[in-house]
């Protein structure tokens, strides 16, 4: 993806304050969404970062991820698995919690969401503290998933939440985004 | 989309007994998601009713709403704009509210969502009762989005949602689902 591209992108994001709580800074993607072309471009880039490599299922996390995971899966021809909040997916889950700032949270996948060996992509639209993303992948490994990326369409580096990704990845799969705040 | 085809997506379709709560059956798409080839059908479905009509933006529904409005979105090179439930949404909204079997819900659309006379397809999962729908379409008619029409994964016939979606519809746009149980 080109400098144009990504400046395109970059500047159609809106910066709104104090969402969701006082003194955070939200990165708002819906114009990108909204544009033909930018959400094109968008998805494109996620693609990108695949470079032809095989993958059976797309994680996708509840619930912009799923805008662009489903878009991504749909482009490359290959399945869409959801991660959700606990209590939201229908069926068996396996599930884990991990720490927030204040209490924690619970992720859950379908217990027959992977059949071992699959190659796995996880797709989300910000990588934040990477809390989330980091338990998305260990519900992945607990399925013999085989991670082959962690796709992001916004990164927040000030968060550090690569750090966290890198050491659940440990050299395995790289951790990519396309816009670093 | 061939007897065949629509056959191939309801075998795929789960019934979970109890769920969300007792009494209630709820159909996990999960696994026509998780199916390459499946997925890529349901798609194909949802594209097929838009028959070659523009459509300036795909207005999506929170969450599993997201996964086929995405695909759909970019397969036909079209925007896609999401409604959230309140709260979910980190800029300026027009929300509505409506009747719940006991309470209310509420969502929200941004206000700069739509220009008007932007030709809309409401995508979801599923119609059920119809309310969130019929909400997502008043919000889309407020901004002045010319609504093309409603288009659904799957429709539970049974509880009547549909009568809801006509009467907002008044003739004006056709109300479409893939399956019907």
């Amino acid at each position: 993806m080109s400098p144009t591209d990504l400046d395109r992108l970059s500047s159609a994001i809106r910066d709104v304050q104090d969402f969701p709580k006082e003194g955070i800074v939200f990165k708002d993607i819906t114009p990108v969404l909204g544009d033909p072309a930018l959400f094109r471009l968008a998805i494109d880039g996620l693609v990108e970062f695949i470079d032809g490599q095989r993958v059976d299922k797309i994680v996708g996390i509840d619930a912009r991820g799923f805008i662009f995971g489903a878009a991504v899966a749909d482009r490359i021809g290959c399945g869409l698995v959801p991660v959700r909040k606990k209590g939201k997916l229908p069926w068996k889950t396996h599930e884990i919690s991990y720490a927030l700032e204040y209490g924690e949270a619970t992720v859950e996948i379908h217990e027959d969401a992977l059949i071992e060996g699959e190659t796995v992509l996880l797709v989300d639209d910000l990588l934040a503290t990477g809390g989330t993303s980091a338990a998305a992948l260990e519900l992945v490994k607990r399925q013999g998933g085989d991670i082959i990326g962690a796709a992001f369409f916004i990164e927040l580096g000030f968060l550090d939440g690569r750090k966290v990704l890198e050491a659940e990845a440990a050299g395995e799969f790289p951790v990519k985004a396309l816009l670093t705040y």
